[in-house]
């Protein structure tokens, strides 16, 4: 589990309790591009606007991250924005660079100041115990509510050479106590011209990460940052790094998207909704995106339940144009509507009813407008849901 | 409970269990004034697409309404059409009125056809029950899951005369199984000119039922239609009749409104979600109805939990543009963020949990951004929620 040209470490500030890791830092051994999607929330952590405004000065270049778990540095104020800039500030002093290519990122409660000088004081060590093997230390450190790290590689040959990606993530926050994060942080060791990186990090974003849905809120803090540094030595420039590089990015995105999604307190099932047969990847999208937000689908696959009214309704609800009496539907392999009314088969319930007690299936709902296709992951709305979040206490 | 001009049946076809009333009438001694504002779902209900095609017809005019519960008559293909014109035509022989004057809706479980010779059946018996004193039963009869009859009437005086407004809504089916419909009928003895009326609705509708959320799913049958017979005689040009009728049905509509919201099931709060300081009323509509609508939000409602950070992160949801260090943020009125930061003031999380023990209270959030102010109800997410949801068999 190792990336040429970027090292890892970890420790402990004391934000979370228990003594639990809550800082990690990635060094690259040389300037990297970099490319990042931040969260379309309109108020954003502190540590977003800094990131953020680094990336626009630099171009799309960086050299190292520093992350806290446990403290969201989100509706913090000025001090929080201090705050931000400080970490961002120390970590570069420990590790001889400018400021503009520290990349900084907070996951935790909302509205409670940083502890900052707790942080500052770890920054130095942790520069000195950077390690090419530390990267498994650096996912558990990111982690809030999450059950475990959830780490994923890939490496993908270009031109005779192995390019190689290694990426983790951590999420159940979205379902736990003051609305954490999606954070997800990938290196690479291709050498990508910034522009063909941000292009390959957006699409990829855009088919996994936004296409998952756990509570449709999306959170103050929700990062994801790709850093190529460069070390596998390949020509930056060579025509179809692009075409071998992205689709790496978004398998290595979708794996740890579905690891995050399936780590969810209180979720016991997670499902593929396969919209087929739009006009338009975007309606599709949109469609499917719908049907993975209707609490009223989620509690329907919490209870095992093959109520198709219900997704025929939450596509319905979606702004898209769409005939309801062409819709096709299917639970797994299962057909259950058919020209937009109940097929005539009694038996198609029990056997619907058989596939959500799965932990994985499909719902699949074929539009018979055109050709285009999109999916989105959706997850039960459970009990487990309302006590998690519903009993906490601030 | 009457309005002059009109008159009012019930009766049971067998499409709900156990005997009750499933059948609803409403008859005008002559032709009305009409207005409605149907569900915006893609996929409509046949019942919906008749009644939307005659008001087109008519240019907006009106004389009965049939209605049956127990099923929505919605994703029944060309049937269930052919279905919707049958209780249409049922109804207008009974009446001996043109089928183009009578309204059809239905709300109840999606995909199963109608029983509609046992509907057909009533109507006669119906239409020769009809009685100026039936308006109970007649709300009794539109319910599914509502733990009871929702009733609210006005009398507003215009230039010395009296005008009546007496109407009802059904709804705890939204958060029940099978998805089912919010429908509100109201019946007025003003004389009003269409175009009047259809301002006063769509704008009743606006303040009111588009401004409530249970689950953020509309469905495939919501009717809201509103009646205007004349019977009281008032002139229908004359100056201000529009700007005396249109307060009085938008109250009407929150009082059902609201009634409707406190009666669905593992509903046990109902809040008040007040943004102001808003640049425009539109954007702090949106803004109050993504956070009445953010699972997190409605499962700290559920635990009476002052997490102001999830209502914070939803109002960033949005889409509007909004100043994270000007937020303002009461719990009842108790203040809880200033300045887009906790308020210094550690007895505040404490009397805000106090504030949330109540039935019902109000969310405060103030954009400190322009004049313009809105409102959304929002209720818990709980586990009465779930389990209603979840353990439903089809």
């Amino acid at each position: 589990m190792k990336c040429p040209g970027f090292r890892f470490s970890a420790a402990r500030a004391g934000i979370k309790e228990r003594g639990a890791l809550d800082l990690g830092l990635i060094a690259s051994d040389r300037p990297a591009s970099a490319a990042a999607v931040f969260t379309q929330n309109r108020v954003q952590a502190a540590p977003v606007r800094v990131s953020r405004a680094a990336l626009e000065r630099t171009g799309g270049v960086a050299q190292a991250l520093i992350v806290n778990s446990g403290n969201a540095n989100a509706c913090t104020g000025a001090r929080g924005m201090r705050d931000a800039r400080r970490m961002v500030e120390g970590a570069a002093r420990a590790l001889e660079l400018p400021a503009d290519r520290v990349q900084v990122a907070s996951t935790g409660v909302i509205g409670v100041p940083l502890p900052i000088e707790a942080i500052e004081a770890r920054l130095a060590p942790m520069a000195a115990e950077l390690d090419a093997d530390g990267f498994a230390a650096f996912a558990e450190a990111i982690l809030t509510t999450d059950r475990g790290p959830k780490i994923a590689s890939r490496s993908v040959d270009f031109g005779g050479k192995p390019l190689t990606l290694l990426g983790c993530t951590k999420g159940a926050g979205m379902i736990a106590p003051n609305m954490a994060t999606t954070l997800t942080f990938i290196v690479t060791d291709a050498a990508l011209p910034q522009a063909t990186l941000a292009e390959a990090t957006r699409a990829a974003a855009d088919a996994t990460y936004n296409s998952i849905t756990i509570d449709g809120d999306t959170s103050t803090n929700d990062t994801l940052l790709v850093l190529a540094g460069g070390a596998a030595g390949n020509d930056p420039l060579a025509p179809g790094l692009g075409e071998a590089f992205a689709p790496a990015l978004e398998a290595l995105c979708e794996e740890l998207a579905r690891a995050l999604m399936a780590d969810g307190e209180g979720v016991s099932h997670v499902v593929d909704v396969r919209v087929r047969g739009a006009r338009s990847e975007a309606d599709a999208r949109r469609i499917a995106q719908s049907i993975a937000r209707s609490s009223l689908v989620k509690t329907a696959i919490a209870g095992g339940d093959p109520n198709w009214g219900r997704v025929i309704c939450a596509a319905g609800n979606a702004g898209v144009d769409l005939d309801p009496d062409a819709l096709e539907l299917f639970i797994g392999e299962v057909p259950l509507v058919r020209a937009g009314v109940a097929v005539a088969d009694d038996g198609a319930d029990a056997r619907a009813e058989a596939v959500m007690k799965r932990p994985a299936y499909t719902i699949t709902l074929d539009l018979h407008a055109g050709g285009e296709a999109a999916f989105a992951l959706a997850c039960d709305l459970s009990h487990e849901y309302v006590t998690i979040n519903a009993d906490y206490r601030t």
